[in-house]
């Protein structure tokens, strides 16, 4: 796309523009939005229903689900949660823009969420270019992808405020450096929170529950 | 990117052009040109590893990388393996096209190459919208991503000659329902040719060596 650049620079002050409309939407709403990105099958799903269980007592949540497909594979595991979601059908596009946000914030109940999940699309390049206007960005990378990501796919990591480090379980199955990991993202993104963790057997949720629920009380108190 | 149709129908077939260029660059040299495709971590580098070492000595291999950032972490491996590789950097970008592999294949000693192997860039969504001139296209997709995979992200699987399905030594330890993921697989593309294997223990390798091994035969005889 590099011939293009005005023609993308156009449209990323279009979206910037929107987003800050999106971000305006969640502030009078009293709603905190947070974008979680990943590659295809890294677990943003399992994350957001690990979320719904932990905090879906003490905070009212709400979720809208990117795909790039008509299916509602993942919408309906969050509706079977309890919880009101969103579909977003990208129709094949790769990423979330804050056009696609803007049409679906209306159709959520945002006086009756405190926290609005937003999940993108799985992708790990595309999604690190478009801002939706939530208040903070968690990148959910995974084990068996592979601890050289940070160097291969850079820009997603740099901005983000959470990283967490999905499917723990499977460390003793795969070639996965921790410390190799970490220096990678600390390269990009010096003392980023950092949540090791396994939706399958739970363990380390109860840290990335607790670091949540001090942003949504700061963001409530604020 | 729905309100710049046409610009990307004129980029589009501007890709084409370029891409049948690279075709017939590839049949005059009689390389046979495959576009490996898949999630970031499903092992692109891996397959093209275990290729390498299976049909080394048979075949003289090439191999384009193709990373967004310019890290050569996958190249290097590929070098130790004695085969000649070209980098693209695609600065970010999260697809190869023609464009870039217009400019790789000129720095590949043709004349020598049998069978040129492309690692895409890591992401299960752009790729499948530009062709690069290369025989046939192969998707590599791995257990940890899950079975629902097909059903979620459906245009990469459409218009592949093969699927591998990598990291099988994994199925003991995830949730993954081969027969779902075949049916997915099978609503889109009847009929391929599919592959699982384990690039860690070498497990169904053969498989995929034997019908590759039968491409390129075809190939030279046509």
């Amino acid at each position: 796309m590099a011939k293009m650049v005005p023609v993308v620079e156009e449209i990323m002050s279009a979206n910037d523009s929107l987003a800050a409309e999106n971000r305006a939407d969640l502030d009078v709403h009293r709603v905190l939005g947070v974008n979680m990105m990943a590659s295809p099958g890294a677990g943003k799903t399992s994350v957001i229903l690990r979320t719904i269980a932990a905090l879906g007592r003490e905070l009212n949540l709400g979720v809208v689900e990117g795909d790039t497909a008509p299916v509602t594979i993942d919408a309906d595991k969050i509706v079977a949660a309890g919880m009101p979601a969103v579909q977003i059908n990208t129709g094949g596009n790769c990423h979330l823009d804050a056009v696609m946000l803007r049409k679906a914030l209306p159709q959520l109940p945002l006086d009756d969420i405190d926290l609005l999940i937003v999940e993108n699309v799985g992708n790990l390049i595309c999604p690190a270019g478009f801002a939706l206007g939530t208040h903070f960005n968690v990148v959910i990378a995974s084990v068996p992808e592979g601890d050289d990501k940070p160097y291969k796919y850079p820009n997603i990591y740099r901005g983000i405020d959470a990283l967490i480090l999905n499917k723990t379980d499977l460390l003793p199955y795969v070639d996965f450096d921790l410390a190799y990991f970490r220096r990678g993202i600390e390269i990009l993104n010096r003392g980023v929170a950092f949540f090791p963790l396994s939706c399958k057997t739970g363990e380390g949720v109860d840290d990335w529950i607790a670091w949540l629920r001090g942003r949504a009380a700061a963001f409530a108190q604020g």
